[in-house]
């Protein structure tokens, strides 16, 4: 089973790495990382480089697909042959699947047009762009496309996808493994759940973030 | 605040990536990922490179250290140049965290030495060869020191830290930006909870890579 984990400048690096170490244990698993070239990808705020060992032309297809979220998404939506990338390898999967704002990529590249999915709690109507129906879930799942909600969220989704390919007892033994018996000090991780004052807080920060990511991707 | 996180070949990248993403919202945290020597690190299985951007020598101070886990940990436990700094960038610090099997390279640097500590729940007895009580709780602190127990810990670990350094709101909005809302699928996630055979089959797994670690990173 081949896992291609797609990587970008910008990403967040949990959307990829919560997954990552899910999937991986799954048997015969074979993950790879890919770039748009080959070489390091630096997350949102530099500090962290992680390897593409790939690039786009070295991987043409794949059978589980992870495209995870960050503010660089902005500018991948903008690259025509990373969105052409995604449309061919999509035609070989079992699974294509997302991490917060990598849905908005599998939309801007057309593969969620008509279809219910989900992202980051502040990004959900921007999936309307793309004629997806936005859903307020953690996973959703429609048909091979599973897309999860915001960056924490990869790791319940790929847990419910090795559910689904090797049984209920291979996705309980992984969650052992990784000790994913969550107990967050505070019940804040949803928009339902935390203060209004903090939501407020949280949805600004994010807005300025992504007016700065668009404006940078736009090239203005 | 400058944030320290070790990276070494052989570890868990959702050890130190969950922290990661959770410590670099702090105002003003400066993160920096620190390896034996600078260069890219690959994770348990290889298909996975980090890049540390600088070596031991670059960083003699922080004030957060993030030490992760993953098998590849016994080598480290056995480097003695890692181990002494270590020991001096502790002198240094406001917090020393780790998660996993993270705390075993504090331990065996001698920090826990009558220390309560915790790890991965297959790892605590171990903990007792260094002098230090395993406790079998997901987030144990003891004064500065504070370790976490399996790899999706790591999350946990650092919410509390960020409630602690910049109060309960801040947390709650970093919780709520990584919308930590978890839903696993079940409830296996400790050796309490899962089913008792799953419990037996991960704990051979991981004695079994256990064995093959400490047999590479002796020499044999």
């Amino acid at each position: 089973m081949r896992i291609a984990i797609f990587l970008y400048d910008g990403m967040t690096a949990l959307d990829a790495i919560g997954p990552y170490d899910v999937l991986r244990q799954l048997p015969g698993a074979e993950v790879v990382f890919v770039g748009n070239t080959a070489g390091v990808k630096r997350t949102e705020e530099q500090p962290l480089g992680l390897v593409a060992d790939r690039g786009l032309g070295e991987v043409p297809a794949a059978d589980v697909l992870v495209v995870p979220g960050g503010f660089g998404q902005e500018r991948v939506m903008r690259e025509a042959r990373t969105l052409e990338w995604l449309r061919t390898i999509h035609t070989t999967t079992q699974w294509t699947t997302s991490v917060c704002t990598g849905s908005l990529i599998l939309a801007a590249a057309g593969l969620l047009r008509g279809l219910r999915a989900t992202t980051h709690w502040a990004f959900l109507e921007q999936l309307r762009e793309f004629g997806a129906e936005p859903v307020a879930e953690r996973v959703v799942e429609q048909g091979k496309i599973i897309t999860a909600a915001g960056v924490s969220a990869g790791i319940d989704m790929a847990l419910r996808l090795v559910a689904r390919v090797g049984g209920d007892d291979l996705a309980r033994g992984i969650q052992l493994g990784i000790e994913y018996d969550p107990a967050p000090p505070f019940d804040a991780g949803s928009p339902r759940k935390a203060p209004a004052h903090v939501v407020q807080l949280v949805r600004q920060a994010i807005e300025l973030k992504r007016a700065q990511a668009q404006h940078a991707a736009s090239g203005v």
